[in-house]
């Protein structure tokens, strides 16, 4: 089957582990069989694979994003980068593009597109595999997966199907309800529309070419900036009339607050944390080094990050994003392509640094116009290059450079650095990058 | 007046702000009439100026403690270093012998001894001023202050006194009871007992020469190491018929847990924090860079520091002893002489900390075995000394010092330096200090 997984934006329901550039898809805070942590993304991608071995997956996606999804799925994955936001219909013919003219999926094929933060269980990837079949052998345009509400959700628009049977025709689609609405509608037999469906890759191209005057993926993707913003209901499923739904049964949890994200997990406490024989369905989420002591607290999720601390009732963490909002604080930690950055210190004048850099990867070469850097190596092996000069570099080596001058590392081994960065205006934009 | 104010060791009980170095008197918690945040310990000096500006005091302590307190209340301040510990009648006899033999106070004056921690308000140092006097003027040997319980406490002994008139002849002490007996002790007039007590010099120098073979300060200070443990009230109150108790009516606490020590903070809020509506007697003491976001919370109190995060129901924050026991965390903040420290980042085989330099002060000149370390200069100006060259320091300035290199830095004004510490083993002990 083929898949686009639609990995949205920042999460700041997830503060502070998640961040304007770490969004709740990749926090590692599920357990697999093997015990290790994974994220959502990782599980999702894992669970596609393991219905069917053969599925191509694309990921639509932003670009900050990149670094991130290749260290936690491998260089292969397939991304479709949306240059900058244009609104649902532009990305999702975007990534169809691509699986058509990258991956060389026929026109006849269909794709399954589905959000990437959804927890859920095995059975929905052998819906998901349901769905594509059910597009592929269909006179039907749309096909979507229709979930059995539990509960009258306001969250949700609901679909409303001609029928109780497992695959119908859709009547009409209701925009979010509030309680009462929902539970009419679910009276009705209405089900939650999850933003899952299925199309053949023809379709939407056709409807897209229609719109937008664009010849093939690369030309889509270099004007991508000039497009309208525009929805792929108002796009697309609104004036579609064959459009049909698969009704799925189960368990299907949105893991956008942490009240909802500590329910599925496997633990009560991940990362340095104590608590109490006092504590009841209480969590601890801690990034930190140092521990979290937790104290005769009851429905309480204690999450601390570089970030910042977060320790909330857990019915009210889903009240966090005003605050959040407000909150202005640099990013203090981030995963780029080859490795990460962490911000150990902040003072007026300057800012220290553990940069990582993964075996065998190497920054971009770049300068600064503005400030100086220190570089110690405190562990691992490799070679700086300053100025066009090269050297090798083992623990206790000191590198400095001075506004201006060119700079890049490469990593032989792991090769962790304390950067000190030194200077009047201290910006992430105050970069220069070089080929060589 | 002349007071000797015991300064106890660390507390446990107030982790994460305190620990094996910083005892809870030193924590800046409480705001003074200028909204500038003072310690336990500097509003007991000040308060105690304030009744009598001409009150001599002398602080009880040992090695660890007198950085901070010279930070706290400068340089000139009496204090009675204890070499290590004897319980407290040594350390009692040490301080007295100070006053006496370095500060010069008569052997007919009187003293009056109390502990730096419980949170008083002014009558408490008028009554203390009182005490002094009736003891100055009685012919009683011990006067102590007894006070009024305001519940039947289990956490003091109990004074009983001969009658109820505001000055007793004291009949008998009593253990920390339980409640049942704290009730009945409380019906019978009786008082806790919170250690406060007065006598003149001569008293406890004659009692001590008895027991201990010394000649003067310097002497017992030489040779306390050799001392038997014992304690005052064993030495003295035990043996003494002579004493009296004064009866002191009004607030008093013993702010030795988060619970108690919160009721008598001025704000909710104490650094970096926010706390939103639906929070009700919540607390958030943070001395982190980062902020604390509070979400629904009751009765909780928050408190984070380098050393870790608390998150304790009020009452619950009582019993975090044992638990902070079995943290086994280095020290990752400490305040000395010359400035301060703080740790930013460890890993395997290396520390990285921020070192703060007071303007006009210096670190002991020093070399490590096992480690090379890296100064970059972040701001302030200074002097390094490395083997014997001085050299000038500025922003941006990078020092290497290799293993068993001897080096130190001067502060002209106060000066912050990162510094990276890089070998096997990294430990306190790895120090030599040298005269020059």
């Amino acid at each position: 089957m083929n898949v686009i997984l639609l990995s949205g934006g920042s999460g700041k329901r997830l503060w502070p582990l998640s961040n304007d550039i770490r969004s709740k898809q990749f926090i590692k805070l599920f357990k697999d069989e093997g015990n290790m942590y994974e994220s959502m993304l990782e599980r999702m991608y894992k669970n596609i694979k393991k219905v069917n071995n053969q599925s191509t997956i694309t990921i639509a996606t932003s670009h900050t994003q990149v670094s991130i999804i290749n260290n936690q799925l491998g260089k292969e994955i397939g991304i479709s980068i949306e240059p900058c936001r244009r609104d649902t219909f532009p990305a999702i013919v975007l990534a169809t593009a691509y699986l058509h003219d990258v991956k060389k999926v026929p026109l006849e094929e269909s794709v399954v597109v589905c959000p990437v933060d959804p927890y859920v269980e095995e059975d929905y990837f052998i819906a998901l595999e349901k769905l594509y079949k059910l597009s592929k052998n269909s006179k039907y345009n749309l096909s979507l997966l229709g979930i059995n509400p539990t509960y009258p959700s306001e969250k949700y628009g609901y679909i409303i199907p001609e029928n109780k049977k497992e695959v119908s025709k859709v009547v009409k689609f209701k925009e979010k309800p509030n309680t009462q609405k929902a539970k009419e509608y679910i009276s009705e037999g209405a089900l939650w529309n999850g933003g899952i469906f299925a199309y053949k890759l023809k379709y939407v191209l056709e409807i897209a070419h229609k719109l937008i005057d664009f010849k093939d993926y690369n030309d889509l993707y270099n004007k991508y900036e000039t497009l309208e913003k525009i929805s792929f209901d108002y796009a697309v499923v609104e004036k579609e009339e064959k459009i049909q739904v698969m009704k799925f049964e189960v368990k299907w949890k949105d893991l956008g607050t942490w009240n909802t994200l500590t329910e599925a997990m496997n633990e009560n406490i991940l990362g340095k944390g104590i608590q109490n024989e006092k504590c009841e369905n209480t969590h601890i989420i801690n990034e930190l080094d140092v521990p979290v002591l937790c104290m005769g607290l009851k429905n309480v999720v204690v999450s601390a990050s570089s970030e910042g601390i977060l320790v909330s009732d857990k019915k009210q963490s889903s009240y966090i994003k005003p605050f959040v909002e407000k909150i202005n604080q640099p990013i203090m930690f981030s995963e780029k392509s080859w490795g990460s950055y962490k911000v150990i210190n902040v003072q007026e004048n300057s800012l220290t640094i553990l940069v990582t850099l993964n075996s065998g990867n190497k920054m971009k070469y770049h300068s600064h116009n503005y400030r100086d850097e220190v570089w110690t190596i405190i562990s691992g092996n490799g070679k700086a290059i300053i100025d066009g000069n090269e050297q090798n570099v083992k623990p206790g080596d000191v590198i400095t450079m001075k506004a201006g001058s060119k700079h890049t590392i490469i990593a032989n081994d792991e090769l962790k650095v304390i950067e000190v960065q030194i200077g009047k205006e201290i910006s992430v934009s105050d970069k220069q990058e070089f080929d060589k």
